[in-house]
């Protein structure tokens, strides 16, 4: 499907109704930017509020976290998070709730018998690609079919919503380990190596980060930077990471602009940006995350992330904490007086 | 009148309850502290959600902007841009309106007829200080007199807002002109010199820079690190200055905490810091403004500020945008799920 590009003309638009309001000229800082592209993406000048935020939780479980241990939680809490999710009890959930976003949970991939949602909802794990992806320092995440099968969910995921009402989508990750295939994949496309991409995750300790580390570093040894993302995504991503680089790739082609999370998203962002170059332009980057592969890509992408409240939490945190700060670029484009409404006097042209 | 500790027990309770959260240890980054100091200030675990903020608007024109030409715009633009706050049309009402604060202008100190007021709110001008402050390159800012007055009137309104039901007070300021004195203020104060302090301000161009960084010299010369605060803000400060002093002052008596804004609420924050350094624990730093004078001020009130959106609009603007991030941190800390509730496995102690 086609990704159209947002409209420069609107944006524009934003930028010269910005010169206009009573307050000195770029003021606002980078609220300016972020408004003027709030009306790229809404096709119109001023722009209103996102009246529908939606995030959706990609979660997988990732072989390396058993095979290795990369995270300094065990496996298993990845099912019980994503119950924990469902029962809006973790950080996205109260987030979303401040800022009247809807929550959509996917397991992607959990290394669990569906049965763990009998209790919650058991359509959450419906669609599952796979039990957990494989372990990617000695084997493919995911065969080719599986990759195609998970960028193909992701897509409906983002259709879903889209249909629902959705004007606004936001890209959550859960999963233990899922930091290990997100900084392999930044690195290769980075063309970093395995220590500068390697970061604390979880909240490791030094021999967990070691063991970390080794893994990425195998990992990318089994990649090249010519491979193609959807091959990439096989050999050293995840299905929980495909899923995610499908629902950046039809949000955009739906015309719905995405605020990115932390460094899972961030990957995921960088495969869908080498799928199609016109992505990136609906996107804004919600904040910078401590981990280390997180500032990679975000230069990779050239984004300047909103929020650096060194946060290390995935789950669309970022993105939702981000959510405030869009609304209050298009508010003050929106509702601010100009200096001819309010009988200003404005700085001499030039001055 | 006394101002008292916030409560270190309520402070040490919300750091347990952070580590009991369903998430990886600290991962929420700098809400979790910010979490914390909820408690403290508000004497109980889990905080509430803050649900009366008000911002007061401190307006005062500076002799500086008329003799020396300081700013980007000429000083009739302080009395017509109050006429705008008044009217809901200033960038501070629309960011407000969206947090759900209110907003009380107050004018100490604009050199305009009083009957600029006639036809939106003559109160606002009923306690003025005096028209203008003095040129603080040669001139005092204030008599001794009138800046108890300032002082006075300042914590009036910090009285009158928090009997009105205000439970967080924002600082917020307007005046052509004002961080000439704010960036004087803080250059004592920190022991920095006029290079080191001169910002663009509203927009200025080299030529306005030169002048401003002379007439910042000059006031520097006026004044001298001993002298005590209520001579710093007469000499070099101004009565807008003084007003938020007080105000900065009687909100920590009260037990009501503050967020602050731009660099002349920092110059005011130092200034009642030095008049009482029990202040300084009722703050939270809303953002970083471009002026290099407001890093100095915040690194010497060792401030971390929430925000880094290279604002330097003032009004409250910058406060205010950082609000969503403090109810973000005092609903995750009061409505996400613990371990146990949850039932999710929490990481081995020690690991």
């Amino acid at each position: 499907m086609i990704i159209e590009a947002p409209d420069e003309r609107a944006r524009t638009e934003g930028r010269a109704r910005q010169a206009r309001l009573t307050k000195p000229t770029t003021a606002l800082g980078r609220l300016e930017e972020l408004s003027a592209w709030a009306c790229a993406v809404q096709r119109r000048c001023p722009p209103g509020s996102f009246g529908s935020p939606a995030l959706a939780v990609f979660a997988g479980d990732h072989g390396i976290a058993r095979t290795v241990g990369t995270s300094a939680y065990p496996p298993e809490v990845t099912a019980q998070m994503v119950v924990n999710l469902l029962r809006g009890g973790a950080a996205a959930n109260v987030l979303a709730r401040q800022v009247g976003a809807r929550v959509r949970v996917v397991d992607v991939s959990v290394d669990a018998d569906p049965s763990y949602l009998d209790a919650v909802d058991p359509k959450v794990a419906s669609r599952r690609v796979r039990r957990s992806s494989g372990s990617i320092d000695r084997e493919d995440a995911l065969s080719a079919r599986e990759c195609r099968e998970a960028l193909s969910l992701g897509r409906t995921v983002a259709d879903e919503l889209i249909d629902a009402g959705a004007d606004l989508l936001l890209p959550g990750d859960m999963g233990i380990g899922n930091t290990t295939p997100a900084a392999a994949l930044i690195a290769v496309v980075a063309g970093a190596d395995a220590e500068a991409v390697t970061g604390r995750g979880s909240g490791i300790d030094d021999a967990t980060r070691a063991r970390k580390l080794a893994a990425i570093r195998a990992a990318i040894a089994r990649a090249a930077r010519h491979d193609v993302p959807e091959v990439l995504l096989a050999r050293i991503g995840g299905a929980d990471l495909a899923a995610m680089t499908g629902y950046l790739l039809q949000s955009a082609a739906r015309g719905v602009p995405v605020v990115l999370d932390g460094i899972v998203s961030l990957a995921a962002a960088l495969m869908a940006r080498s799928i199609d170059p016109a992505v990136a332009a609906w996107w804004v980057a919600g904040h910078r995350s401590t981990e280390p592969a997180a500032t990679l890509a975000l230069d990779d992408l050239r984004l300047d992330p909103l929020l650096d409240l060194d946060l290390r939490l995935g789950e669309g945190t970022g993105a939702l904490l981000a959510l405030p700060v869009l609304e209050a670029a298009i508010r003050t484009l929106a509702q601010m007086a100009t200096f001819g409404e309010a009988g200003v006097t404005d700085r001499a042209p030039g001055a």
